[in-house]
């Protein structure tokens, strides 16, 4: 049996449904982020970063989204969600997810978690304000250059898809129209009308 | 053969220092950063980014440090240089080395590349007053939290500990002070005894 640690709106909506789509024996662990429960000591021991996702599994916690995606795929092998048997493949498929963890994910968080990097508020309404760039920026380089068709790796879905599909969530409420990125758009209807992620869409609102 | 597309003191250092701890067939492209060759159109073809590290395999090209880390471990087993066979502590692993790309590299970016998130002159300026502040937030967690001894992983060395050693050399220059994480320090201090890490040090000096 695995926990996940996530709240609403995350980054762990990837891992919670790549378990979803690697049918994995799991259960969820919702943190109240209104009482910034990730924050709580009982949290902290699980994981001292204050963050989610947490995976906790028999041989400990797990996390970073990146790092509990490939594990996942590993476990569930029958899933088919990595190309597990070809080191160049997954490793084309991590860069993309590092690149969405470490600079797409990260230009994102300039909107809210401005305090993490700066002080001063006149500075965290700055980088509030060039988040929508930042973010078309970002998206305009997955349109053109790495995004293959008809998944992010091209004929293999992975969990590259489940985290983009995560991410390209974010940019309307990043003042962004997925409009203008055309097959990362249609991709995002694409996931949308399958069932296993109306049924994690539907859990994180009944929580929400 | 392997090319690796590198800048001097760039975190393309793990990369570099990885490939030789594998003794992998490899060749270094320097990049002139005083040029900011990253952003040239020659290399804009080999990665899109405009950034280091750049694998070219023979496969194609990969990029992002925990990414290519993998790599070079899966495809040089004999090096030892991850736990290839256990999912669970590779991706144990692999969450250490996202902790230093998508947190502590982001930290440290702050300083000097404050323009990728803001535009305001002062907005950069009161990023770059945090940069000490945060980076001692982050190597404390490192230091208390996750660092096991002798290695980052425990008994088994890893590309763990050529990432978070090359990550350690840009403290000093952050304004903080490595002797305050003891363990660390340590690792730092009989790492740059080793003779792998000198040569590539060598090999930086000798572009820089």
């Amino acid at each position: 049996m695995l926990t996940l640690y996530t709240m609403p709106g995350s980054c762990a909506f990837a891992s919670h449904l790549a378990l979803e789509y690697a049918k994995a024996d799991y259960r969820l662990a919702w943190l109240d982020f209104r009482r910034t429960e990730q924050r709580s000591a009982e949290y902290l021991k699980i994981n001292p970063k204050g963050r989610v996702p947490a995976l906790v599994t028999p041989r400990g916690v797990l996390t970073e989204t990146p790092a509990i995606l490939q594990y996942i795929a590993q476990t569930h092998p029958a899933a088919k969600l990595a190309p597990l048997d070809d080191p160049f493949a997954l490793a084309d498929m991590n860069a993309f997810n590092s690149y969405l963890c470490s600079t797409v994910h990260v230009a994102h968080a300039h909107k809210t978690r401005g305090n993490r990097w700066v002080d001063d508020p006149a500075a965290i309404e700055a980088m509030r304000r060039k988040v929508p760039e930042t973010m078309t920026a970002c998206f305009q380089t997955i349109e053109t250059e790495f995004f293959r068709g008809p998944w992010v790796m091209g004929e293999a879905f992975s969990v590259s898809d489940i985290y983009l599909f995560t991410i390209t969530g974010w940019l309307a409420g990043d003042s962004v129209d997925v409009a203008r990125f055309p097959k990362v758009a249609a991709h995002h209807a694409q996931l949308s009308a399958d069932a296993r992620v109306q049924k994690v869409q539907a859990e994180v609102k009944a929580v929400a």
